[in-house]
Parts: C-alpha cells; sequence; structure tokens
C-alpha cells in the first residue's frame, strides 16, 4: 500500500538527468526516495550529517550528496556530487515528476451521482477524482473532495468541507469537517525573485482509528511520507508539516505545530499550541507541555515544557529561581 | 431555548444502565446534567475537587463519582460509586444518546431552493438540515452548511462555506467565512489499540451581536454547552474547546486557543496566539496579554503575561532581572 | 491598480458629514486614505504619535485629530479636532462607505458555466461574482468562491475551498486549499452592548510569484491596503491582520500571526508560531526565531528570538545565566 504513486513519472534515462556524469545511455530511476527506504535501483539523497547512521546502510544506488558527506556513503553506491543537495535534488525531482510541485486541482473531479461507490454513503455535493476507493459503511459529508487515487478504508466518517488528496487513509478513520490533508509541503529553495518550489513526491498514510479535528492541515511528505500512527487523535487546527511521522496513541492538542521531518515515537502527548522543530526524534511516553517550544531530540519517557521545552522539574526549577530573585 | 437537544435520545430504565446496582425496574434518567445545571430527575458526575462547591448543591438526583468525593455530595442524591468517573460516564451518555460520539455528516440536508425560508437571503449551493430555522433579514453565504435542529436569530451575517452543527444563535450575529461551530470536541478516554470516544451531547450557544472571524472553530459542549456572551468578538483562527464560556463584551484576538471547560467573566481582552488552560475561571474585567500561557484562575481586574501567565508587574520585574544579571 | 475600489461609496458633501464644522456646502471628501497616501482632495487620520513623520509631510486636505497631535500636521491641512479619532474616523467611514463594515457575503456569485472566461480552467462548483477578472493560463479549484470586483493575473494557481474577495493578485501567484483572502479585519471600537463596527475599505494586494499555503486568513486593510510582496512564501495557518505590509522574497512559517498595521521588509524569514504585536516596523533581512513573540521594531539584519523577542546573542546569554543560577 505504501508503495503507491499519486504523481505523473517520466521515465529518463539517468544519462540525461545527470548528463556531466558518465552514466550509461539506459540506465534508469527507479524511484526517489530517503536513505532509510531506497532500494536497490533507486536514487536517494544525503544532506544532514545527523543521518549518518542511515547513509552508512541505505541500499539506494545512486545518490546525490556533497564531498565531504559522501565518505559515510557505502562503497558500491554511485556518487553525484554537488554543492547544494537540495537544489540538485530539486532539480531531479522536477525532471523525473514534472507536475509534484504545485498542487494543481484535481479536474477530474466529477460529482458523485456519476460514480458507483456501494455501501457508501455521502453527502450533497461531494466530489470525487478518478480511481479513488472508499470502503464499505464509510461516510462522506457534503462539499467534501477527494481527488484522484486516494484509498480510504471502511468504517471511516469523513466530515463536510474536508479536502483529501495523495494521501492511503486505513480503516475507521475519523476526519472532521474542513481538514486539508495532502497538500504540497512548505518546501523550496529560496532564490530572489523567485523561489525554486521543491517538488512533493510523497503522500500521507493515516492508520486506522485515527481521529482528527475541524481545520487541521495535514501536508505529503516531500521525498519520504507522512505518517498519522494507529489511535492518534490531533484536536482542531493542528499543522502537520511535511515528512512528520507521528506514532500510535498519541494525543496532539489544538494548534500543535509540526515543522518538517520530525519522527514521534508512541504514546507521546502534546497539550495546545506547542511547537515541535524539524528534523527531531521524540521517544516513546513523552509528555510536551501546552505552549512549549521544543527544539531537540526528547528521550523516551521524559516530561518536557517551556520555550525551549526543558525536562519539568528545571522548568519548575528555574520558574522558582526566576521569583526567588525578587 | 437551551434546553434543545439535538441528538438521538434512547428511553432506557435506569436498570438497565446499571445493572449492578439496586434500581427499580421503572425509574428513568430525564437528562445527563453537569452538577450546577442537574435537576429533579437528572444523572450528573463529580469527578474533580475543585468542583466541590457546585457538588454540596447539586439538585440532581443521580450522580457518578468516586468513594473520596462522594462525601461532598447531597444526602439525598443516589450516588453510583465507580473507579473512573468518565470511563463509567462516558459508557452511560453513549448508551442513552448512540450517536452522539462521532460527527456523522448530517444527511438530512438539502439544497435551499427546495425550502421555503422567508425573509432570509441565501447565496449558492447553501445546505440546510432539517428543521432548522433562521429568523428574518439574516443573509447566508455561498457554500454554507446548516445541520438539522441549528436554529439562527434575525439580522445575522452568516459568511460563505460555513459549517454549524448543534448550536443556537441569537440576533445581530456576525460569523465570517468558513468558521465550523458545534463539532465533537476533543474528549476521549485514552486506551492502547482503540480510544474510548466520549459523546459530546452538549451544543453551542452563541449570544446576540457576538461577531466571529474567518476560520474559528468552535467545539460544542460534552456533558454541559460551550457558549459565546453577548457583544463578544473573536478574531480569525480561534480555537474554543469544548464547555468554554466566555462572558460579554469579551476580545478574544487572532489564534487564541482555549482547552476545555474555562470559564470567562465579561470584558475579558486576550491578545493574539494566547492559550488559556482547561478548567480555569478567569474574572471580569481581565487583560491577559498577546503570547501568555494561561495556567492558574485569574482574578477580576488583573491584568496577566507570560508562560505561564503572571501578573503584569512580575512580568516586567523578571524581565528587568534577567537583564540585570548581565 | 492599487487605486481600485471594491465598496460601494456615497457622495456626500462634506458639510453634511461634518455639520459642526464650517464646510462650504459644497466641498466633497476624494476618498478617505491613511497619512502617506492622501492626496489633495482626501481625508486622513492621525491618531498615533508614532506616526508623526506622516504627519509631517502628509498632503491631504482634511484632518481627523486630537488638539496635542494636531500640532505635527502641515498648516495649509484642514484639521477635524475630536476626543476620540477613531470613533469619529468610523462614523464617517460608515457614512461614506455604508456596506464595508460587514462581510455581506456576495449575493452577485454565479456558477462558473454562465460566464466566459477564455484560457482559464475551473474545477467544478466554482462560484464568481460579477466583474471578476482572470487572467490566461491560470486554474482554479472546485468549490473555489471569487467575489465581485476581484482581478487575478495570469498563470495562477488556486486551490480548492478558497474564499477571495476584496483583492488584487498579481501573476504566477498560488493559493493553496481554503484560504481566505480579502476578509474585514478585527477592527471595531468597544462598547458596552454593541461594539462600532470599524468600517474596511482596503483591499489585499498580492504580488507576483506569491505562494501562500492551506488555510491562511489574510484580512484587507481597513483604511489602508494589506500587501504581500513578490516571492514571498507563507506555511499553513498564517494569519495576517489587516494593513500588515509584508516585503519580498519573505519565508513565513506555519501558524505566525500578524496583528494589524505592520511593515516588514525585505527577505524577512520568520519561524513557525511565532507573533508580531500591531504598528511595528521590521527591517530587511531580519531573522525571527520560531515560537518569538516580537513587541517592539528590528533594525535590518537582526535575528531574534524569545517571547519577547530580544537579539539571539541576548537570548543565548540569559538562557545561560538561567541554568548557571542552579
Amino acid at each position: 500500500m505504501s508503495s503507491k504513486n499519486f504523481f505523473l513519472k517520466k521515465e529518463l534515462p539517468i544519462s540525461k538527468l545527470f548528463p556531466k556524469e558518465n552514466f550509461t545511455k539506459t540506465q534508469r530511476i527507479k524511484n526517489i526516495k530517503p536513505l532509510d527506504k531506497a532500494q536497490n535501483g533507486d536514487l536517494t539523497f544525503y544532506d544532514l550529517k545527523k543521518y549518518q547512521n542511515l547513509a552508512n546502510k541505505t541500499k539506494a544506488s545512486f545518490c546525490i550528496t556533497t564531498k565531504n558527506l559522501s565518505l559515510d556513503l557505502p562503497k558500491k553506491i554511485k556518487i553525484i556530487l554537488v554543492n547544494n543537495v537540495l537544489i540538485e535534488l530539486a532539480r531531479i525531482t522536477k525532471l523525473i515528476y514534472p507536475l509534484a510541485d504545485i498542487d494543481y486541482p484535481d479536474l477530474s473531479l466529477k460529482p458523485i451521482s456519476k460514480l458507483k461507490l456501494q455501501a457508501v454513503k455521502f453527502g450533497n455535493n461531494v466530489l470525487i477524482g478518478k480511481n479513488v476507493k472508499i470502503g464499505k459503511n464509510s461516510i462522506i459529508g457534503s462539499n467534501t473532495i477527494i481527488e484522484q487515487n486516494v484509498k480510504i478504508g471502511n468504517a471511516c466518517i469523513i466530515g463536510s468541507g474536508v479536502i483529501i488528496k495523495n494521501s492511503l487513509i486505513e480503516n475507521k478513520v475519523v476526519i472532521q469537517d474542513n481538514c486539508k490533508i495532502g497538500q504540497k509541503g512548505f518546501g523550496f529553495i529560496p532564490m530572489d525573485k523567485q523561489n525554486i518550489k521543491f517538488p512533493h513526491i510523497g503522500k500521507v498514510i493515516i492508520k486506522s482509528n485515527v481521529e482528527i479535528a475541524s481545520g487541521c492541515t495535514i501536508d505529503r511528505g516531500s521525498i519520504d511520507d507522512t505518517v498519522i500512527g494507529e489511535n492518534t487523535y490531533l484536536d482542531n487546527q493542528v499543522h502537520v508539516a511535511h515528512n512528520v511521522q507521528i506514532g500510535d496513541n498519541c494525543m496532539i492538542a489544538g494548534q500543535v505545530g509540526f515543522a518538517g521531518s520530525s519522527k514521534l515515537g508512541n504514546n507521546v502527548s502534546i497539550g495546545g499550541q506547542a511547537g515541535i522543530s524539524g528534523h527531531l526524534k521524540i521517544g516513546n511516553n513523552v509528555k510536551i507541555g501546552g505552549g512549549s517550544g521544543v527544539i531537540k531530540d526528547i528521550e523516551s519517557n521524559e516530561i518536557v515544557m517551556g520555550y525551549p521545552a526543558v525536562p519539568l522539574k528545571e522548568f519548575l526549577k528555574n520558574k522558582k529561581d526566576k521569583n526567588g530573585n525578587r
């Protein structure tokens, strides 16, 4: 299921993609994948030292990276050396997936009356793209849009005014009114006059028993996927950026925001309006106080609070010291 | 008006609801209500010591509580002792109101052209549920959904793309584009694999002259109601959780978030992005600075700021001390 | 382009507007404009000492102000002295623009099938108001509403469920799903029982190559305009209040909020969930850390962080001192 691809893919020989490199004409890239998910035939990229462990073990056949970082990669991988990994990755991804850098509205949408989806109940004015699959006993509210190739499982309740694209949704998922799921994330390369838009070829995976309250935005992954784990609940107006992976049984309160690519374990609870910076690793059973700003990795079982977030004991100690100053 | 009930109610004898208790077969529960609103014949619940004053005076006939807390209740009330009040309350509420724990989209919605609502102006594609009432000189914008039994007063201006359910709205209320009002709140009992969804049988009451800006979410009450007082204004993207009660003449700036069940007095002003924790009591004429995190009750006429919020003088003092350290 | 007016204007002689002043009957107000944009024949207002420099140089013919502030105005301007500038300004603006203080839904909207807009692609159920202009090669997603007189340039991609009013949008702009652009801002004069709603006669101007992610709200200006500069990118759920002016090449991360009337330079980057208070001036090349609360002007090239935001060095120093206290 998770290998499904939502974007038009051009079959270009690798010699055309990297004309300066010494590739045989017929060789092709199977897929573009992150270090830990790439397989034989895939292109990957390595741009941050913090992913050294994944770089050591990647099974990709090709990797875009810098000279310094290239030393961490397996010997048999074909390395493409560049000065700026993300610019080159954006260029190549755009060549292979030319329609993934802007969210072109799905013009294949049709009113539900013209389609046949059995054992699914629909409100009014529901619009469904081609090749959408919806499982039995699911209900889709009025004015909701489900774009092409989206798959929704059994017994899901999707509210009104919801927009879903580039997503795979498992069973018994509840999505309340007006959520936006699967749109492009905030990824681009800043340039004067006209930024380079980073193609987002990933998707959103929402596992069984998840509940997502009103007005949330869940961006799809750029190269990787965005994942919400089983039985995790999100409150209203939560913002989940691209590539974020949230574990099972988590509780995310209202207006929490995630920057991109952070990974959370299971049983994590996050209080309202907390913010989680990008590329962090949060362990299992972590509790993050409301309004906190998390800027460092958190070990399992920790309780943190504050801006920037520190272990709860430290937060209370600092507060006491501050008052003691008076 | 405020006793209106939006959810299908099953008439079950109390002996079936609590088979282990010694109830006569024919006895019935009139309603499920919070301590202070329950009347003779109603079931209530008591789970937090901070509501002791309300427990002392409740007029309910039945109360779910724990052994320790039960001592605070009036003598003549029939007590149902449990280990976990909210689990038992969820179980009973789900038996009586079987459709209140998930926001099933209203499939009774119909395009406005088939209905007759005089002296009301409608945009395009408005969808209205059965038994909706809208007062004269009100205007409802395009693509707006008003679900069954909602009541809207006179001279209200409801924008486009708005979704209203389980709500009673008084006169001269302005609700701007894309607000979501009356959906289920973030209430559940965490369980491994599959949380217990807490039924929300309350509603949203919006009093006269209120203005609510774009993209706000106002959850309905769980057992109690969510209330926005007269002439109170909310800016864009405000999140009001279940059971919150905001007084009259308040000003709530953009992106403010309320956790559940807090009660605000009149003339309260709250700066942008502030967060208010759950179950707090905020007095009259309170001013809360932008970005503050309020985690304690606030007396009337206080000005607070900071994270956590403290009286303004203390906030400024602390800031000065910090700078003095250098 | 920027002088376009979206609101019905009544042609009232100035003697009717200010009956207590000594105006000749036939004199008229050309327009109501802020100090720096008013021209000969226009009415302006001056209510905050911090705009003294603009007051000195205003070309307006009439100005509402207080006795103290009036000394800063050019000699030949006709001064209307009042106790409360904003109350008087609201009164006059409401007389001239009687429909600008509430967002009355546009009842001129029509399904796109009845209109002719060539070289534009539309999804389903798009609604367009009278006199809307959309440039060639633009695409408009399903369920999107574009109200009367809005102008959208060439090669713009507008997502689904978007609502745009009172706005001028240049070329190659991307607006993702469910943004709300051009609605009235949070401006009113607090009054017991019934606030005075401040008319918003400004608009939103979005320059070329801008990208705005899902669920953002951008309020139109009150007297001035709200402006998003060229090639500036906004992430999901950003709130931009009335009269805010953002420069070119800025990056605004998720859930950032702006209070009214602040002006940002070019190349400013703001981290997620940061808040910017009202009436501030932020220079060029400024970096504002995620979660910060900015309450003072920031010079060009500064990096700030914290709540309230201070220069990064100071923030780190304070953090160290705090830890050193232990």
